[in-house]
């Protein structure tokens, strides 16, 4: 297999309420709407956003959910002071602050958020992990 | 904000078994390996592996996790064929085949996988998402 993820998909409860909080607290609209299905390109990948029934149907799954869902997804920032201003306007549209900015134990600076439906992004600034002039992580070689 | 996701980070409960895991069903190698995570470029996005309650408690949540987990991930192949074969080496090296290839009622081909976490991977050829030479979807303006 070739080195990539084509598609994040997120299951919503309510997509109307889901694309207007990604357009408001992170600025994105979607390169393809349509009625149970969003698209966003984010670079070379694809963010979905699917209506959570669904996508449990799709996958052969039962579409109860409880707890930690052991995955996030993280969104990296140039400067530190971008991670407080990010999640600043995403609360004020609508996101949950479930861990506030802080610096962290492994020398970065960075908080979490929850969207409408609880899934969780980390805003981080990772002095360690340099993004290029595209916005993309280029791991370092030791 | 700029249109990106720079990790996907999968909590896992043994982080050596995932490392073999997504090496012999993807053959993917780690760019960084370290005690406690593994980091893979995949193109502009890395994928983390990280140990499951520790993604928990970073995250300020319990670690308590059941149920169908409202998110998934997609690796789209180039042709019809390759969904079979991906997904044949993947159950070989431990993956559990939670929906059979078959074709979609959107016009594709595709089934999922769970990878040793439940973590869930669909492998689909979608004809309307072409990739480019990069393996990068690029969303069809209509």
């Amino acid at each position: 297999m070739e080195p990539r993820i084509s598609i994040v998909t997120l299951g919503v409860q309510v997509l109307e309420r889901s694309r207007q909080f990604y357009k408001e607290a992170f600025g994105w609209e979607p390169a393809s709407a349509q009625e149970t299905i969003s698209f966003y390109q984010l670079g070379g990948l694809v963010l979905a956003l699917y209506p959570h029934n669904l996508l449990a149907a799709d996958a052969n799954a039962e579409p109860e959910q409880s707890g930690f869902r052991g995955i996030t997804l993280a969104y990296n920032v140039r400067e530190k002071t971008e991670v407080a201003q990010v999640m600043a306007i995403a609360e004020a549209a609508g996101a949950t602050i479930v861990k506030p900015a802080a610096d962290t134990d492994w020398g970065g600076h960075g908080g979490y958020l929850a969207d409408p439906d609880g899934h969780l992004w980390e805003i981080a600034y990772n002095p360690f992990f340099p993004l290029n002039a595209k916005g993309e992580i280029e791991i370092p070689t030791a």
